[in-house]
Order: structure tokens, then sequence, then C-alpha cells
């Protein structure tokens, strides 16, 4: 794990909660490093899902591929993102997401094992985790509102205060698939 | 509070995790009994949040009211689940939901700070806790995946699966607007 990956990461933490030094090494004792290369699948359906991931750099997107062969993106993560398949993860199901780079992604990645392990040991990486999964509900009901409120306005807003500069990295026909618009609507949205 | 409140809240706690007499009776010391008659808000949009509530019997729901007087609805709660306005209640905001009794509610409620207490003295109920807001997590990341692949009728089924009993104690414009569909499209679920 290079200087720069630790630095983002633990800076990452520390907005949430600080560390001492030993806190620190301990708790980044239990991430494996990995890159994934434009293109590479990290999570693919049908498939166990081993890791929680943290993207250091890079985007990935998580996304339902449907009978028909529509797909449906339901996260985006950039820099300081998490990204999984969170029901097979904490059920050791199989995948029914894919997770796919969009981006070379370098990545930090915990197994359920080492992250039980680890809030059993050091609580204050408990309290992050549980911190940083509450605030994920939030956002997540803040999404449930604009999409029964067929609010795609708010739904756009909050995509480019949530993720800035991915309207540039991403083609459109994603940025709409998220949003659950169609491209047309999008083009309203962005001119609006 | 009753033996019959003990015995379910009790119940519910040990579908995750078993306790002891004594962790449960340390556990349940936390929380207040309150009961709101019909017709009552548990929260009010504006108003500071100061609990999350266990609901013990009864049916509540959250919602979000826009401009123009429309109202969406979030969540219903009935025997067994949890409802608060999470944003509200964990950033110490003011509400922007309201929480409101369909039928009288027999709750539990719980602080934000006797929570904190809770769970750093017995790490049972922090595990209890965290598996729960993950489960929600996951329900809520189900919920978006239908909503932007525009599934309504896989939407209705899950309501119904979740909330068995539902459809029969509150009016279907309710429905409707948790499902985010017009009556019209909801009367076709309902009989196909």
């Amino acid at each position: 794990v290079s200087d720069i990956i630790h630095y983002k990461f633990r800076q990452h933490i520390e907005q949430i909660i600080p560390l001492t030094d030993e806190e620190y090494n301990f708790a980044v004792a239990h991430f494996s490093s990995k890159t994934f290369l434009k293109r590479q699948y990290i999570i693919q359906e049908g498939n166990y899902v081993d890791n929680d991931y943290y993207i250091v750099s890079g985007l990935a997107k998580s996304s339902y591929t449907d009978e028909q062969g529509r797909e449906y993106i339901l996260q985006f993560a950039m820099n300081d993102n998490w990204i999984t398949d969170p029901q097979a993860f904490y059920n050791r199901t199989r995948a029914t997401l894919n997770v796919y780079c969009i981006e070379k992604c370098e990545t930090l990645s915990i197994s359920l094992e080492n992250k039980k392990k680890l809030c059993a040991s050091l609580n204050k990486m408990e309290l992050f985790f549980s911190k940083r999964i509450t605030e994920g509900c939030i956002a997540m009901q803040r999404r449930i509102l604009c999409l029964i409120s067929n609010n795609a306005q708010d739904r756009y807003q909050d995509l480019l205060a949530n993720c800035p500069g991915l309207i540039q990295r991403v083609p459109k026909t994603m940025i709409a698939s998220y949003l659950g618009v169609s491209r047309e609507t999008l083009s309203r949205l962005i001119l609006s």
C-alpha cells in the first residue's frame, strides 16, 4: 500500500473519527490493496462477494441487468466511495449486481470476516462503519423520495453534488439509467 | 412496560442476537414506552426528533409533503418495524418528514444519547442495531432498483411481503403514494 493510499484512506476515516497511528495501522492491516483495470469487473453477477471495496481512485458502477438485458445503475463510486453488492456481501449469497470499472480503479478491500474482527477489536472502527451506513441509508431514503415524487431534477442535482465531475466522465446513457429517466428527459435536465 | 411488550421486544431482538435476562433488562431500561392515538403525530415536520421508535402494535407511516401539498409515503411501520426521520434523528436537525398514526400505536422509543450509551456498554446491542440498519439499506436498495426499472409489480409484491395485511388496513391512495404510481395503475396491480 503506497503512501498516497494511506494518506487518502486515513483522511477518509478521520473525517468521521480520529485515530492514533497505532489504531490506523491496526485497522488498515485488515484491508487488501487491489487494482482493477478499465472494463474489468470487481463483482460479477452469480459469484460470491468476498469484499466491500473502498475506491481510492478511479470510477466504478454497480448495476442490475434485467431478463430483457436492460441495465439499471444503482450507484457510481469514485474517490472516497465504497461499493459492493451489500445483500450478497452481508448474507454470503451470490451477487445479483455487477460492479464494473468505468475507469481503472485502485481499491482497498475488506472481507466480512476481517470487518467483524476489526469492529470487535477496535470500537472506533465499529463507529466509523456504523456512521457510514447510517449516512448511506439517509441518502438512499432521499433518493427514494425523489423517485416516488418523480422529481428527476432533484435526483440529477443530488448526483452532481455527490459525484462532482461524473457527468464529464461517463456516457449520458449511464446517467439516464441511474436517474431512471429517458435520454430525452436527461437532455432537458442538463439544459435547465 | 407490560409483559406482552417485553415478550414481543425481546423476541424481536433475539431474532438477531440472543441476550441473557440481565442483558435484556439492561437494554430495555434505555427505552421508554409511549402510546400514540389514531391520527396523532409521532413526529411532525419542523420539530426536532428525539427518538427512534419501535412499533409494538398499531400502524404508522412516514411521509414527505411537497410545496404543492402532495404527500409521498416513504414507509409503513407495523408490528416489529422501527420508524423515525433518520436524517433529523441522527444529525439532530429538524424533521422534514411526518410520522403519523394510521392506527393507535404502542411504541418503545430510544433517544440518540441512550442509543449511544447502550451500544457503548453492550456490544450485542451494537451488533443488533448494525444488523438492522444493514438490512434496512438492502431493502432500500431493492426499492430503488424497482423504482428506476419502473417495476411497480415487484414494488407492490415487496410491500405485501413486508407488511402482510396492510392492504386491508389503509386507503388505496396511501398504497399508491408509497409505490409512486397512480390509483389506476394500482388497481391494475391489485387485479393482476
